[in-house]
């Protein structure tokens, strides 16, 4: 624990931008996965000369500081366990200018997903790869998370609509990353870099991100199963395909009766594969969905497309759930964590065949779904947190799936981050790799001011 | 100047690995584009064991390494300007095994495109980013120089079409970055980083392609204009519209002409855009076609549309000599650079609109051409490279060039890197950043072992 007095950063600030308060450092001691935050003071900056001015002032002293926004994470990553400064950038959440001639806008870290859509919206865009946690989630904490969703099959992650990044270093300095143009190949790319480094290399201030016209035509169909072996195996089909699918999901059976629970819905209890089609024209539209369900019916399934915006939204609302059904399925139990590994295509069939095997093996239900198309897979294991064995069993289960992810040749984390959560694995991930990200870590950040305990196993 | 005994060297590796002999070494002293490349050993390795022995003699005793493969780069990346050992990675060609299933291969870093096509093609597979030079330029190259191509307006750079890579740190340290599955965001993104680092942080070893199914239906167009302005105009248009082009090329009235007497064919003289549709379904990309058809047309454009493959191949091969035929245009000049920068696409028109009006105020023909739905735009300053006189005002129109890419907000090079051609703009375009690309630099080449002279601009 540091010790942090607040004189050094009450001098550098307006004094509404600071808090000792334990009331306010107490609402920064979780995210939406883990616990463990104890900062010291929390500051809210609001420019990003303040932000460069508390970096600098505290990496001098060598108090830790870490970045903050809506607490939406999973695995910790913004969690100040070091004590220190808690750096929320909240009050950052400027959105724009558009620019719709060059399809990209600015947007400050602190905004919302769902603002920078609206902005976007408004002259006919969209940002498509954002998570569906996008509705709260800040730019700030995508962009450090390496965030993906939904559409990310078709669009990529958000990191490949990055053009380009001003953020602040641990020492203060304000670099600029990327240009405005839609390629480059000038310079080490330090946008990509900062990209899922999570706070650990430094702050982020701005964001230019890339927009794309809105689809001109969308069509959303589901599929049901037999078997969870025949829904997984035609994702992996319509994968190999090419079909050009905008999404496409899983939902297994017992994440569609959690689903059906929470939402006092109708879902249908079978293996379900859920898809969306974007195009530019109607007549193409028709003909991918066309082909799609050629592919989805030859694979076994039961298809249903659907054209209407409402019957669309009805096909989607249950997966949309799925994580808040989780988590209220059984008022005994906590989700010990919400996993997303992810692994080659060809093997996803196989990966969620080991979770379900994993789970049946230690004595948990453990729901499977995700974005298929990608070979994520998002499941989570249901324990009495206040069973101590239970807990144990929990984990040793997670760490098996996540260790079959590994042998597939997949990653410990598709898209929800390393942060406290994931860290433990990096080393049978990434191997003597880890010494290269710690040699970047250093060089960048030398007196290990940002985020110092998340992301990378402990130096040695 | 290095001074570099062989006896390390040679017993290390086996004999037919390596050579002092000047006629073997002089093959390394250009690239298609600039020259100046003086090593004193060349070695050709033929594993990743070999690599590392090499940089871990020459780190230990202070010996550059330059990584070499096809030379075909445009920038002067791969000369060994401070002496040294040339690494040429050219017996390290394996292509393969490909994984259809799982959409991806693996590729040795001296395999060349064409060969990796070649092997895709026998699954039904293609690797779409690929430069035009990908018949004889390798995959190392590619990655090396965060290379893109023709098909980078629909589906990105080479860079985002590698999964992972193993390669070889300064101090012979093998490290794999990346997994095998689609998306990840465990750990800091060290493929990305090492995308376009042109071989100063690292050897690449091996590459983990990703592929996709070959498109199903193709159409190809081309439109003329009255004038280059509309042709841009008619460009950016297309972008601004979210046409699902695959290709959206410019020609300029000087290139085509140019490309007619290279290729003794009859290019029309008229600025044109040429343009391809790739689609799942014969009916998307007829619908795609049309919806492209009456966008150019309302631009202005002359549009037809081919759709037999022969028809295709003559709209097209003019475009793809457009290279060759500045080289030859003039016996007595030579290019003084083959440029590409490149400007977000709303500031198209006003870029080709610069480079044309900066080469008549320096009194030169400037062909302008390129892949202008990314923004980009290659010309070429021809001059007698034997007046000194027309070299200084080449040089100082290209200056000009680049400066007002850079006013315009984008970048110095959008696919050639940076080498020892566009050293000189790094600072002007990157600020702050380059002394933060110089921290990775030291980060992960402590000694400067690795291509010394290239890429970034000197250490203060």
């Amino acid at each position: 624990m540091t010790d942090v007095s607040l004189g050094f950063l009450a001098d550098r600030l307006p004094s509404d931008r600071l808090s000792l308060d334990p009331t306010d450092r107490a609402e920064y001691d979780a995210d939406w996965g883990r616990s463990g935050g104890d900062p010291d003071v929390v500051v809210w900056p609001e420019s990003t000369d303040e932000v460069a001015a508390v970096l600098a002032a505290c990496d001098e002293r060598g108090v830790p500081v870490t970045p903050y926004a809506a607490g939406s994470g999973i695995e910790g990553a913004a969690l100040a366990t070091t004590g220190g400064v808690t750096l929320d950038t909240t009050r950052m959440d400027g959105v724009g200018p558009v620019r719709p001639d060059d399809l990209q806008m600015d947007v400050a870290p602190g905004a919302v997903g769902g603002d920078v859509e609206a902005a976007a919206a408004d002259r006919g865009l969209v940002c498509p790869p954002f998570p569906q946690s996008a509705a709260f989630s800040t730019i700030g904490g995508m962009v450090a998370t390496g965030a993906s969703g939904t559409q990310t099959v078709k669009y990529g992650e958000v990191g490949d609509w990055v053009l380009g990044l001003e953020a602040v270093l641990a020492d203060g300095t304000v670099i600029e990353t990327g240009s405005r143009a839609r390629k480059s190949s000038s310079g080490y790319d330090l946008t990509a870099l900062l990209v899922g480094s999570e706070g650990t290399l430094a702050v982020v201030t701005r964001v230019t991100l890339a927009l794309a016209p809105e689809p001109r035509a969308r069509r959303a169909g589901r599929a049901t199963f037999e078997t969870l072996d025949d829904a997984t195996a035609a994702v992996a089909r319509v994968v190999r395909e090419g079909v050009d699918v905008a999404t496409l999901e899983l939902v297994d059976p017992l994440t569609a009766r959690m689903a059906s629970a929470h939402a006092d819905a109708d879902v249908p209890p079978d293996p379900s594969v859920y898809v969306e089609i974007h195009d530019g024209t109607e007549a193409g539209a028709d003909a991918e969905a066309t082909r799609c369900e050629s592919v989805l019916s030859a694979a076994g399934g039961a298809v249903s497309f659907a054209d209407d915006p409402a019957e669309m939204e009805r096909i989607w609302a249950a997966r949309r759930q799925a994580v808040d059904a989780i988590k209220t399925w059984d008022p005994d139990r906590t989700p010990l964590t919400v996993g997303d590994v992810t692994v080659p295509i060809g093997s996803f069939p196989e990966m969620v065949r080991s979770v379900r095997s994993i789970g049946a093996e230690y004595g948990f239900d453990v729901p499977a779904f995700g974005h298929a198309g990608d070979g994520n897979v998002h499941y989570a294991v249901l324990v009495d947190p206040d069973d101590p064995d239970e807990v144990a069993r929990g984990k040793e289960a997670s760490d098996r799936i996540v260790e079959r992810a590994l042998a597939l040749e997949g990653t410990s984390t598709g898209e929800h981050g390393v942060g406290l959560g994931k860290q433990s694995y990096m080393s049978d991930e990434h191997g003597a790799a880890v010494g290269a990200m710690r040699a970047v870590k250093d060089a960048l950040d030398p007196n290990g001011t940002l985020n110092p305990e998340t992301a990378l196993p402990p130096a040695q």
